[in-house]
């Protein structure tokens, strides 16, 4: 696929991934909805195949191949729930999946990308040697790189996680998605804008890693430096295809504090007696932290996904 | 109701409380199917109101009262989800709960009592106390007693958890709940082995509070003596009631270990994304500890409740 997603395109991806993922329920809160003054629908990617939304983009990629493409296998280079997106589409198409991961990432990661089949090709912890090391794996296998987000597949699955929001609950006032790379963002926004063109579409971001709303607010791609933020799916700068449609369909991105993000992801495991990751915290905390924005609205959450370390929790224990 | 409660009651109940309480969902894993070797039935009441099953037997009670009985109020000693429950279904028929607390109970538990409105009387920590103090406030206000599970009205609004259950999953080989005071476990006894007579009734009881396997075994009520459990709702002897309808109806009460409890509650936490607390974890702990007993089966599993303190996690972090 060349062209940004249509509605089309991304209706056809959620029938192409309809077998093998998770329609996930969208819930209420009344104590959350008291406290905030609105009425919020949490889409549940939490529940998710691998925990988080990331499977929608990597299925739709995967089987978007022809036999002939996806013969070799397909490869990426990701520490996070891509990688474990990606190795779980592979499987489910029967074909391999190579992941390049830094040699220094998380033992939980790797045996989590291992668990879902991947071969794993260590390399040094720096983008050169990530590239260069997802190359010699392409050009030693010949497998097709499925990109974590800049990449109009990738972007169309994404969007399918909206497209069941906009179904079940109508007249939303605003849709609000984290964004890290940007494809939950921009393949909601398509998906949003086509199917309920007088919504509002708003991103939200850790403030420690706000390179998304300098973009947007530039006009054009401001890399992140070096972020660091509890919120670890959002560390990723945007890229050219995921930025043109924010532009675009997005009217803003919010930013909150560690702080908020923190207290938020606490709030939704206390009163929903549901496991969020904190990148699903941000969505919500940009309600909380501005009240005055979403009073009295209709208002579509998007919770990204719900791998935690429930060995180390970011809260005073 | 002097009498255990007929399925025409407990159905009576269910539309008594229908108005206020949440229809929790039945929950599927394929990951801890796998796990188990069987199909397993998650009745999600850490979703429900007050976060806990006890919401439906104490609205069933304060609904049952004549205007002139509720008009005094209701009381009841209990630091736990019973106490919590009664304030809220007090609340909802505009009318004050008295609630006997001994003056230790954790800050968390009476915020909680309080935030639901309660009238909280502080007691030493003693029975002789509770029972002293629970007589004084009924002397003093002529609120009506309602007793946390030797009760067939609260009985009876337990067993609306397994009714709904039933309604959704058809063909349980087995339905195990956990038993404390066996208000729960009873209920679901009276309401399975009407609606779905051949679908066996099982109890899981933590070993280091095995008082209702061993009643069970002895054929009389053998009261706990101090146990220690992290499934701190399930220190509680059986009632007479509840051991009355436990000795009838329930095949077995199989015991798990502290270890067992711990990592099945993160098993859940971690696979399913939602939270449980460690009582909850008891009703699928008995499957992963007995797994010839359940290979193949369809076995319902009743998770009790997710209030938990957040602060304090049972696994090391």
């Amino acid at each position: 696929m060349n062209h940004p997603p249509t509605i089309t395109d991304i209706c056809e991806a959620a029938a192409r991934i309809e077998p093998y993922i998770h329609r996930t329920p969208v819930l209420t809160c009344r104590a959350i909805d008291t406290l905030c003054g609105a009425s919020l629908f949490f889409k549940c990617e939490n529940f998710q195949k691998v925990g988080a939304f990331k499977i929608r983009g990597a299925t739709n990629a995967v089987f978007s191949l022809s036999d002939q493409e996806a013969a070799s296998g397909v490869a990426t280079h990701s520490s996070g729930n891509h990688a474990a997106a990606l190795a779980q589409a592979a499987r489910w198409r029967g074909i391999r999946a190579h992941v390049v991961m830094p040699k220094n990432a998380p033992e939980v990661k790797k045996a989590a990308v291992a668990g879902y089949g991947a071969n794993i090709r260590y390399c040094e912890p720096t983008l050169q040697a990530r590239e260069d090391t997802l190359a010699e794996v392409q050009s030693e296998t010949g497998a097709v790189f499925i990109p974590p987000f800049n990449d109009w597949r990738i972007i169309a699955g994404q969007g399918t996680a909206a497209l069941e929001l906009c179904h079940e609950i109508a007249d939303l006032d605003s849709v609000i998605a984290p964004v890290g790379g940007g494809g939950l963002l921009s393949g909601t926004a398509l998906t949003v804008s086509a199917r309920s063109p007088n919504t509002q579409i708003i991103g939200g971001e850790p403030a420690n890693a706000d390179d998304a709303c300098r973009s947007l607010k530039a006009g054009k791609i401001i890399p992140a430096n070096n972020p660091t933020t509890i919120a670890d799916g959002l560390l990723t700068s945007l890229g050219d295809l995921t930025f043109s449609v924010i532009r675009q369909h997005v009217a803003d991105i919010l930013t909150v504090s560690e702080e908020d993000i923190i207290q938020t992801m606490r709030l939704i495991w206390e009163r929903m007696k549901i496991i969020v990751e904190p990148s699903s915290a941000v969505a919500l905390a940009v309600v909380m932290a501005h009240p005055e924005k979403f009073a009295g609205r209709r208002v579509g959450v998007i919770f990204s996904g719900g791998n935690v370390n429930l060995a180390s929790l970011p809260w005073k224990l």
